[in-house]
């Protein structure tokens, strides 16, 4: 009877647990579910036989091994810095290893051991990295098949609120890990655009975005995600003129959370210790220029060239124009702003939230003329628990487990999903699940000589 | 027979050196003078006796240590990450010790065995930090023992090139470690103004500047210098409402310089490998956005609101919109920046360089009226060997050195040099040398209600 251990039974595990606690029965499979609170893996399992919930508390290593060598696969659902506790007890005792993280340096060096002892362990299967691999994968194999020459590569993805949901003066909520989305973009971004490589520094990242339209979804802009020339090794594009991935945002955010970074409010590199009473304003204006008499207002519409009246109200209306005091006053720049964000950007109990992907492919034919293949990806939460985020990452990952463990992927070793074995099987399962990717294509225009 | 060792006899030990040695035989003293290089040594104490040079390697352990032990009074002249190994040697064999960089935390939890140990230890006895400490320290004890308070301090001091010397569009080239000018600022600066905390981010940094005259040397621009706010209490002024520290070149270079900060070229966080014959032109070009027509330098000028003609002469004299191979094509923006800049701004056979260095006071009286004291630093350097750099940072130690073997200094312990028992008597010996700071007092308006 194969056991599957899943570790972590958080909000974004919900989907992967209801496919394989679905599976159990008509495939003689036991499923052990471990959180360091046990109530909340307890609840996630009711009603279902063949199905264990264990209290785990990852430090205490003899229980952790204990359990890792009663499962045949384990996933983590852990925070990525956490997976190498994980995993190198699943090395040791020879298991299979599931997760939705970036493959580590680290787990590259351990390559060679894993095949040794003829593992299967599959990283970046979630959402973004993971659809997204599936689905461009796709493409550039069947491109080739074709013919085809892959002269341009543009992938964007974003989590954000459902357009039916209700809004506020931002059009953003969190939808994911806050702190994540207050850091996005520091460091410089990389790219290639027509041959020519491209560095964004952080400060000029959300001015450097160009527009993305999604069928049903709607407008929206992206800014380049750090490091795309990455990618060119992981989908065999090593050659390819543009190359570029890229974050979603709705139309006019990046203008607006740019005000955050030209003023320094997403600096998490120093602690601030402010004093009792500090207030919101007073907050603000430590990112401002001195000035004897003009007021907070007066000095950001001159400071920032493209502040207006709209980006104050926008910033009005988050509090940090008020002589409120401030109910954190210790931390970074960016962990006060966190703060600050998390009240205003909560998703409300009537909130959706909403999952954007798009590839944009210009193939080149033999005979010289140029398509543009869109693959679109709409996906939409249900409830505050039954999130688009927890579907598009959670589905992925259990479908591959199911996959694997039915023998359905003849594959050992260390891997993310860029494979025919992987993701034609996977993409075929997840559309019965309901996750689609529309393509189209079209013929472009003869480029000016 | 007292014996001194300097660690380090490069360019900037020359003025170190010839006054310790110029102490040997009326005061009966030995001179050490210890580099990697035995003929730089050697050069440096042409005709004197009692002075020896020694070849070493900090590496050799065992050679360290011996030359160590043969020193009552050990000078580090190496760059500030190679302290610690001289250091280490010095507490344990109980030597005195002197060097012209920051006081380390490290070197600050050995304080009670220093003291112990009856060893004086004393760091940042150079330029900046050192003549700063030494001239704010003695304005700032004589304007309490007035009675006065002190309400406001700026600071600045700027190593340039003579105004008399050729000069290039620029206005400015590297009389001091290269590499520490490209990265000047990186990180955010902190400061306070008038009670208010202020945060200025890398990117902000170079237009957040303030004129500065300085009587005989001409206009300058200061920019904010890293934690102002950690001098509040190096300097005992920890309810002070006006604190700056800030960086002096000369008027319009910094809004220059914000060209490398604005498109990322400064940045030392990831390395670039360039394939061969990519140009200075397409090295500019990877820092602006992709346009399928237009120029590098209408780029420029549309992406940077304060770029125009002049701006581009100056990158153009660079050779940065040439198409001509890179000559360095392995590095981080920074280093390949550096590379460019150090052979257009390396100072030529006839250039002078000039220390430049302003405190700027604001007293109150017990009457409520207010002084402005300001105390003004001129040196220019008198040849390319005998530099104002090595001057300003070589004296300050070599007379603290000679004063302590004299007994003039009755103090042990680990210090940097805030204590009349240092400053008095280094400033008295200092204006013997030619470094005088001119000090000027003026009665301001009363402030507006």
């Amino acid at each position: 009877m194969p056991t599957i251990l899943i570790i972590g039974a958080g909000k974004s595990s919900t989907y992967l647990i209801q496919y394989l606690l679905d599976t159990l029965q008509p495939k003689s499979r036991k499923l052990l579910l471990a959180d360091l609170n046990l109530e909340t893996a307890r609840e996630k399992l009711a009603g279902y036989a063949d199905a264990e919930a264990v209290a785990l508390d990852l430090q205490d290593a003899s229980a952790r091994k204990q359990l890792i060598q009663r499962a045949d696969v384990v996933i983590s659902m852990l925070p990525a810095a956490m997976h190498p506790l994980v995993a190198k007890d699943c090395l040791a005792f020879g298991r299979h290893f599931f997760t939705a993280s970036y493959e580590s340096a680290e787990m590259r060096e351990w390559k060679s051991t894993i095949e040794e002892k003829k593992l299967f362990w599959l990283n970046e299967m979630g959402l973004d990295p993971g659809l997204d691999h599936l689905s461009a994968m796709k493409i550039i194999d069947e491109a080739r098949a074709e013919g085809n020459e892959i002269i341009g590569f543009k992938s964007f993805c974003g989590g954000l609120i459902c357009p039916e949901s209700p809004q506020n003066p931002w059009k953003y909520k969190f939808t994911w890990n806050p702190r994540n989305v207050v850091l996005a973009g520091q460091g410089t971004s990389r790219f290639i655009r027509n041959g020519r490589l491209k560095y964004v520094p952080y400060h000029m990242l959300f001015r450097r975005t160009e527009p993305v339209h999604i069928p049903g979804a709607g407008d929206f802009e992206a800014y380049p995600n750090r490091d795309s020339l990455s990618y060119r090794k992981v989908y065999g594009l090593e050659n390819i003129p543009t190359l570029l991935r890229g974050t979603l945002r709705n139309k006019g955010f990046c203008r607006s959370w740019d005000f955050f970074v030209q003023l320094g409010m997403t600096d998490d590199s120093f602690i601030m210790d402010l004093p009792e009473d500090f207030t919101y304003r007073q907050f603000t204006n430590t990112f401002l220029p001195f000035h004897a008499t003009k007021t907070v207002e007066e000095k950001i519409l001159e400071l920032l060239p493209f502040a207006d009246e709209a980006l104050l109200e926008q910033v009005r209306w988050l509090g940090l124009l008020a002589h409120t005091p401030m109910k954190q006053r210790k931390g970074s720049p960016a962990m006060l702003l966190q703060g600050v964000l998390e009240e205003k950007w909560a998703l409300g109990l009537d909130d959706k939230d909403m999952i954007v992907m798009q590839h944009q492919f210009i193939l080149q034919r033999p005979d010289g003329t140029r398509l543009e293949r869109l693959s679109n990806l709409v996906v939409k939460g249900e409830t505050q628990e039954r999130t688009a985020m927890a579907k598009t990452v959670g589905l992925p990952l259990a479908i591959a487990v199911d996959l694997f463990l039915d023998g359905k992927i003849p594959l050992i070793g260390l891997h993310i999903p860029v494979q025919k074995e992987i993701y034609l099987p996977v993409l075929e399962k997840i559309a019965q699940a309901g996750i689609t990717f529309q393509e189209t294509t079209r013929l472009l225009e003869p480029a000016a000589p």
